[in-house]
């Protein structure tokens, strides 16, 4: 059964897909042993990062990429990574809603990446659904990770090439992106660009830039777009491309990976504490019962 | 020695309290035995958690908290959590400097909390230090997190209140915010509200107010503050003090207490293994000599 879902995924077949991508989702045995038996297949997708402020455009952008890559030829998989209502335990779509009008397509691929409302749990499962998609065939894979938190700048940056989407007009903001984001850049669309301030962002990211120096010696390109209007989109994946010509970077990928299989790791061995086992705990220590080192004590000697 | 460091925190001096708060920052095994002593004397401090988008003015906010407190004659102690910048390693402390005012006032006790470069690596040390500040008899402790990451609005929410901090003319970004942070405000701060759409934005939240539904009945009220001239900053601790007064909600307290002993956890169990076994597992599995699964596989049989 395994065998035969595995080869159907590597066939290219939708459904087989589509199954898969829930295990991973579900979090179920069958996508580690799926996955094991499909990683020799993987390293052939070009993996694009795309990330930035709330509102920024990252979902029209990325929609028009689609565009542009199925005018080539290209399938594409989309993973789009949700934060999650800790009450409610809802992945809110937002306007990834748009991104349906490609429903139809067989050649674009798209999941949504919701928490199961532990910490930093996104990361290693976008990782393995990066990888099926890899193994299905899909040209280009596109993450696009909401928000400028600690996980989401670092999952955007889990990806061959990073697209750091900004605004015009965000004043004391981008000091406060600046922090998170403007470290990991490949390559800096400024969508939205016919509102004013596109100019002064611009010239506020090339001197941040020229006092900064990546060790590879790129220095990111700073695109104009304004998406919504498909204008600026074929100068930004010129830039990716530009970027990937450069060759595969041995030393990014490495890196890649092994942080990839830190975040592996964490959750199986997260795995074998049992659910229970925190709340029950979680009660005796908020009752100052117990400390919670002893407890961690007693466990850390199972 | 330790003993006497923490009869020193527990007496309130504050080099004793900064000492132990680089052991915690630096994550020394110094920083566990000491808070093992302390932590029987915890659970006092009021901890409140400060979280809302970059440019919102949280930390204006907190300054104007911190005048308050201070005027009343409580201690206070302040967790900035900071983005971190992967290459660098830098945190960007932002107007948070501000704060620096406080700085010949022992009575406020201020440190940056930034992530060692791992994934989620925040909520361990963050928890920690609040524990430290709580035995060291701050009567508040502020806990502000930048950013609308889940990393982030899970950190804020660890405490006994929390604050999160909008500013009107965000257009679809509280959409965007909304699937984040919204769900976790015990009450909201319309900071900036001195700025058109201030009335709309309360419209727009009250209106999900009322068709959320939250397990312990209480509806989040929304104050209008304008932090930079101190106006609604007593109403705001007047809302703090409203949701305190319904008495210690048991059940949030366990529930925070389970999720640090989760955070505590997984960072002990990844401490296990070296850095160098990821660096060079990285490096096997991106020239395919190796699949991540059976490197995990071997990882976990250890």
């Amino acid at each position: 059964m395994l065998e035969d879902t595995a080869q159907r995924i590597l066939n290219g077949e939708v459904r087989a897909l589509a199954r898969a991508a829930s295990w991973v989702e579900d979090r179920r045995p069958e996508a580690e042993n799926l996955l094991r038996e499909l990683f020799p297949r993987t390293g052939h997708a070009l993996v694009i990062g795309v990330t930035g402020a709330p509102g920024a455009g990252k979902s029209t952008l990325c929609d028009q990429f689609i565009h542009n890559f199925r005018a080539e030829g290209k399938t594409v998989g989309v993973i789009a990574v949700d934060p999650t209502s800790p009450y409610t335990g809802g992945a809110l779509l937002g306007d990834r809603i748009r991104m349906q009008q490609h429903h139809a397509d067989p050649g674009v691929f798209i999941r949504s990446m919701a928490t199961r409302g532990c910490l930093g749990g996104l990361a290693a499962p976008t990782s393995e659904m990066t990888m099926l998609f890899d193994a299905a065939g899909r040209d280009v894979v596109l993450v696009e990770t909401v928000g400028v938190g600690q996980d989401e700048v670092e999952i955007a940056r889990l990806a061959d090439v990073t697209i750091v989407v900004l605004v015009p007009g965000m004043g004391d903001d981008v000091q406060a992106i600046k922090a998170g984001i403007m470290e990991i850049a490949d390559v800096f669309v400024i969508n939205k660009a016919d509102l004013p301030g596109a100019d002064k962002l611009e010239r506020e990211l090339k001197s941040h830039l020229s006092i900064s120096h990546r060790p590879d010696g790129w220095t990111p390109p700073v695109i104009h777009s304004v998406a919504s209007e498909g204008k600026g989109i074929a100068e930004a994946l010129a830039a990716v491309r530009a970027y990937q010509a450069r060759g595969t970077n041995r030393e990014r990928a490495a890196g890649i990976w092994s942080v990839r299989l830190r975040e592996m790791l964490r959750e199986r061995l997260l795995d074998r504490f049992p659910e229970h086992d925190f709340v029950a705990a979680g009660r005796e220590v908020a009752e100052r019962r117990r400390d919670p080192f002893s407890i961690l004590h007693e466990w850390l000697g199972r």
